[in-house]
């Protein structure tokens, strides 16, 4: 397979985009990176995308979104692996690029969620647990999550506070966000006197619901070098799946799919962990930030949230985690967040990072975590400034 | 580019399958292809499926399937343009085997239709069309095809009974598909004292609503020969889109984005139309299966209702069109429709289609037409005997 780059990224603004459709919040985006990136235009486009069906009765929106950039004719082809939909999105530009069909290929990723009331986007999103097995029963995600924070700290001990502390790094980095949701300083207090989800996560340790999208423009080598703008390699991608329902699980405090994908994409990028200055990883529960820095392997389990609380993943951190703000501040349109992670990933190694959120000391590699369901969908990809 | 294969192929009953579920119809299908082709692992999984989300209420089904199926942990990846679902799935795999990432993947496509109300499938459906332009305005699929037959009558003096004529062939040839939800003869007069559905399209102009799953094994060229199987080449691929809304096209008669994935198709091929013997083309309504045809070159505007009537498209006419029973007769899981194509183009290929519907002849090369919604998606592959 040949090299891969990254050559600009756009984003729409993330919140509840009153004003903006499904296909409107995708060309705000698109039309941002094409115009960052400097191409003139695009030989295939994903989409990312969970669930425009339940959320607002729209399915084939590859095409739709295609003609609304202007760009109808073009391959285009929607992608779903619930909340992983964008990293997945990524992952099939990445593959086509580098097979070498195609030079220039976006990979997009919207979600409107709040054109549904609140019931309805709960329903949705519950699509991505087992519906025969969980769902039916009654689990929402704020349940399954809770199970499993549940589990980790009768094993380890954890505590309502590291969760906490996870929550008010992650709204740190996210005020110095102009697209975040949620741009302001949240305290630990705040979080524990929040109002209780499931319990134990508060409304404070979960992501929102949020309309908006991201994209991304991913080239040849060739391609990426002549348009002389910064741009980034994609050094390697993984991708892994578990079983849907948490009750088919040997364990309840691990994400075993972050596992199997971290450890595809080192092995194609030819790295390890110590390689990497930071990463954007999934948190759309504090809990989930925890488990998966422990099942990538930067903690010993049951040591992410002591970390969190002591700053170790903080922006001056010695491994920053989320430098955007994440899913729980930035926001979290679901098929969006794994290519909102990527434009983070383009920002902060190429030093374009907003607002006083760059990272300190010019970070070399970076790395992106987007995750599915309750962890049966991991997507992992290492990316490298060109 | 390294070359693909076809391996192996596997179908589920087509349908109204009360008593299996969209995972076991999967499994049905999958578990089938696996068997065919000998392989013993797969490198990862595509899906297609058009709306798992407004039929069952389950997203995600990537990881879902891959767990059903015994293999949680390969990489699995769900892709949706409406009814060109199947056809994108099998791109995917062409693709990524293609790259050099993966030596064995499969190519699925499923769709459980039947769990919901007619009204449901039909609201279903219509996310294929343009949700803010047509089907708020109370438009239907056979209403926006009813349309293009109407434009299509007015313009080449089509008539209905060269409408029926496509119906009664692929009916006769899908009598002899045993996995054909209706294997049965119909005649024009028929299909014409049928009742109607949206003038001028009669219910036995229209596909049914089925349940089903379709899989192929995908493999490069090494691994394919290696298993010693039957097996055939995948020369090219070719995909386009065109405006969702019917209304924001030059001409109703044409399926532009067809012509366009053909023509890649053929281009990626170094083949051109008179190098193929026959073709699965995507017949939702009758009405389509002459536009497609003529939309791709294998007749002049206007010609392909009289062909069809002078029986040049017959199992042993000129070029047969749909041996396996089409949309039509086979039945419609939207997404498992474009890998159910590529399932009959591998039997006839390699002299494996059952129930005497094998094309006379030994036919070297064929071509699979999958169309997304009324026509904004199209995907087009030619495969050689290996």
């Amino acid at each position: 397979m040949r090299d891969v780059y990254v050559v600009g990224v756009g984003m729409s603004k993330f919140g509840e985009v009153w004003r903006r459709s499904l296909r409107q919040l995708f060309v705000d985006a698109a039309s941002t990176a094409i115009k960052d990136s400097g191409v003139d235009h695009l030989d295939s486009l994903y989409v990312g995308c969970m669930s425009s069906g339940m959320f607002v009765q729209q399915e084939h929106i590859s095409a739709l979104c295609a003609d609304y950039l202007g760009m109808a004719g073009i391959p285009a082809t929607r992608v779903e692996s619930a909340c992983a939909s964008g990293g997945i999105s990524f992952r099939q530009a990445f593959l086509e690029v580098g097979s070498g069909v195609s030079d220039i290929v976006m990979a997009a990723g919207v979600e409107k969620m709040t054109d549904v009331d609140g019931d309805g986007a709960t329903a949705a999103l519950a699509g991505a647990a087992d519906q025969e097995y969980e769902v039916f029963h009654g689990a929402t995600f704020p349940g399954l999550y809770a199970m499993m924070a549940h589990a980790h700290m009768a094993k380890y001990g954890t505590t309502s506070e590291m969760l906490a502390a996870v929550a008010v790094k992650n709204h740190h980095n996210g005020s110095m966000n102009p697209v975040a949701q949620y741009p302001f300083e949240i305290t630990v207090e705040g979080v524990l006197n929040s109002v209780m989800v499931a319990d134990p996560l508060h409304i404070l340790d979960c992501s929102p619901i949020t309309d908006g999208a991201a994209a991304v423009i991913v080239t040849s080598e060739e391609v990426g070098k002549k348009l002389g703008k910064p741009c980034i390699k994609v050094l390697g991608s993984g991708l892994a799946t578990d079983s849907m329902a948490l009750a088919q699980r040997a364990d309840l405090t691990t994400i075993k799919a972050a596992t199997i994908a971290a450890d595809r994409a080192f092995k194609m990028a030819g790295k390890k962990l110590s390689d990497v200055q930071f990463a954007e990883v999934h948190d759309c529960f504090t809990i989930a930030e925890l488990m998966v820095l422990e099942s990538i392997g930067l903690y010993e389990p049951g040591k992410a949230g002591p970390a969190a609380q002591a700053g170790e993943t903080a922006l001056d951190g010695k491994f920053p985690i989320n430098p955007s703000g994440g899913l729980k501040s930035k926001g979290h349109p679901v098929g969006a967040t794994g290519v909102a992670q990527v434009v983070e990933i383009y920002k902060q190694l190429t030093g374009q990072a907003e607002g006083g959120r760059q990272i300190p000391g010019s970070p070399k590699i970076g790395m992106a975590h987007n995750m599915g369901g309750s962890g049966a969908s991991s997507v992992v990809h290492i990316m490298e400034v060109a």
